[in-house]
């Protein structure tokens, strides 16, 4: 059985014309017409691998390879979904991989116990709607049909409306949460995005457990006023206040919390944004994560602490909301050690280790036995044009991923 | 002579419906169709009252009342455009006050030794192509032909052919600047656009200099990467190192320059822009004024330090690029008297007092003995809907203005 590097490409190169920009990067926001293309495109592959394609009320999507016994399947993907200006490897190749997989067993006629599934899963990106792994979120339960209108994106438009206008069911969604055991396991196959395998040249990763992000967002309100004639004590400037707060983000992740503790504040909206006017209003988003539970509650307790201090100290509003926060999850030794074995079996050099990103895996989590194989990132950059990484390491990947999900497929309950 | 307030109102009321906002505020750009409306609108009015109508090649508008001698002209008036989302108020009182000084003459057929023209300067507000007082630079000969190609609004049309495309002739702009002397007086009615009239209850204030602005455009480059991959201590954040500079102006402008100094970042653009990215670019504005030369330069000295040591400490690049670096400007001494004798004999309440906003006044000061009446503004708010002036405060203003514009036209050379 050999992985064929040509098909994998065939694939990245024709997704990678949904969204695609001048720069080389990509836009494919959740639920956009690029990402409803790119969602197509994968249906129509699926359909020619032989798969049963089905999509739940969230879009989640998956392509069924049956196997001898209607038990519960392997199943194996990532996302399709990119952040605004981001690269091609994000999500996409654990999806391709996975199509991969499907191909080397349709050739070499191989029959496995349990059902394959390849799967899509819908909004893994926080870009457009502000809460990350939202189509995994929906699977295992953490997702509610009331929330589907709190979500909203720039626009204005919100996840309820824009699952509505492609089509999906929002009111359904319920339907689409499966059980502890629906999956027998997951392997989301994922650029590492971030520089250790690389700085280490090794092929490929095998994560251990996944950081956890804790999502704020924060409103500011202090009084647009000409800049010219408002004296500096009787201003409030919501733009200075904000900028307190990024600063304490960053002294807290570096200094005030774990080693493994990072904090972002990734965008600001400044109202009326100009020249000459003082802003009245300021929102951002923070994102803390950390791999340590406790950790993390440090982190965030502290940044709830400044925002009440900076509410105090300055003459502005304050708002905040928490628009996520998720717990580090371990992953299933089971795979773990399945893709240690498999690695040790066809002699690929892995190293062990854990994810500062979170992924869907985490969700998955709740449903089955999942797992997580990284593969290396150029420069560690990722949610970025530059974001790289080497097809001989996909399809290092790749391998790995198929020996490990056969070994698991052929597992009977 | 009486000031007819209702006159005034019905001036204030049918102008502001050029680019009313359904909030209650208008967006007039300059030179925008609104803008043209606008202009429309007082050529009319003018035309109605027997006023002379000229337009330079800026656009810049008079319209005169001859008098006894074809000697230079006492000129009074302001501006017609806002910021986006601004208020009825800010330029508009100055141009409806003179329009009323007129009404009040011919009503009582006064004849004045010499002219006096009602004006609208062009382009005041800096919202859409980046430079303030554009009018008055012309007529004071500060911008050249080949300036009109540099200033660009946001979608990218440049002054020259925004002119162009109004029917206006920027290739003849040299023939619109005025010489010392071409102007006998300026009298600049405004809002104050701060608080302290309202907060004495004082209804005019007399002004006897305009403090100016020292604007930056700063631009930050890090690198945008994975908010959760990435460990603090190796990002490249363009958005903290900017909120360094932003706390830095604020309190530069507080504490390290002069008593009188203001600061203030007003815009605050983000690239990628997204909750899980790390910001790789960061545009900002930086906006200087003082009244004290002296003073500001000390700011404006600080403030290039800062992004100096910025630059040195964090491992981003900064670029600044200085836009505006105008003269803090003193008013005529003659005016100034003429206006305190006119308040005092009319038994008027009145401050002496600065101006912290710039205004067309200071570059009129280059060709005509040049003063400004100040009203009160609610809260100190303005370039915000909420912008607001008590009717009876306007009157006030128009009378001191009248009686003391009828003074300085009736004096010789």
């Amino acid at each position: 059985m050999k992985i064929n590097k040509s098909r994998i490409e065939k694939d990245f190169n024709n997704i990678s014309k949904f969204g695609e920009l001048s720069n080389g990067g990509v836009t494919r926001l959740a639920f956009s017409k690029e990402d409803m293309d790119a969602r197509n495109y994968l249906k129509d592959v699926m359909e020619e691998l032989g798969l049963r394609v089905s999509i739940d009320a969230f879009g989640n999507m998956s392509g069924r390879r049956e196997g001898k016994m209607d038990i519960a399947p392997v199943a194996i993907g990532s996302h399709l979904d990119t952040v605004p200006e981001g690269g091609n490897y994000d999500g996409i190749v654990g999806v391709i991989a996975a199509l991969e997989v499907i191909r080397v067993l349709n050739e070499n006629n191989i029959e496995t116990l349990r059902p394959i599934e390849v799967v899509n899963l819908s909004a893994e990106e926080s870009s457009r709607f502000g809460g990350a792994t939202l189509g995994s979120k929906v699977i295992s339960g953490k997702i509610s049909l009331k929330d589907l209108s709190k979500y909203v994106d720039k626009e204005g438009t919100s996840l309820y409306k824009a699952l509505e206008d492609n089509g999906y069911k929002p009111d359904e969604i319920e339907g689409a949460v499966l059980n502890k055991g629906d999956v027998y396991s997951f392997i989301e196959m994922h650029i590492e995005q971030g520089p250790v395998l690389e700085t280490e040249s090794i092929p490929v990763g095998i994560v251990t457990s996944i950081a956890a992000p804790t999502r704020f967002r924060v409103k500011f309100k202090g009084v647009a006023d000409h800049s010219g004639n408002t004296p500096m004590n009787i201003r409030k400037d919501a733009l200075t206040a904000a900028s307190e707060l990024i600063l304490g983000v960053e002294r807290i992740a570096k200094y005030e919390a774990g080693p493994a503790t990072v904090g972002t504040v990734g965008y600001v909206y400044v109202k009326p944004g100009a020249m000459n006017v003082i802003p009245g209003a300021v929102e951002m988003g923070i994102d803390v994560r950390d791999i340590n539970s406790d950790d993390k509650k440090v982190a965030v307790g502290k940044v709830i602490q400044l925002i009440e201090a900076i509410k105090s100290n300055r003459p502005v509003e304050v708002e905040y909301e928490i628009l996520t926060d998720d717990e580090p999850v371990k992953l299933s030794s089971k795979v773990i050690d399945t893709l240690v074995d498999t690695a040790e079996e066809i002699g690929l050099d892995y190293k062990v280790m854990h994810s500062g990103a979170g992924h869907d895996a985490m969700h998955m989590a709740d449903i089955a036995q999942a797992g997580m194989i990284f593969v290396p990132s150029k420069n560690g950059i990722s949610h970025n044009i530059e974001e790289f990484t080497d097809m001989d390491d996909i399809v290092k990947g790749t391998e790995l991923l198929l020996h490990a999900s056969l070994k698991l497929a052929q597992e009977g309950d």
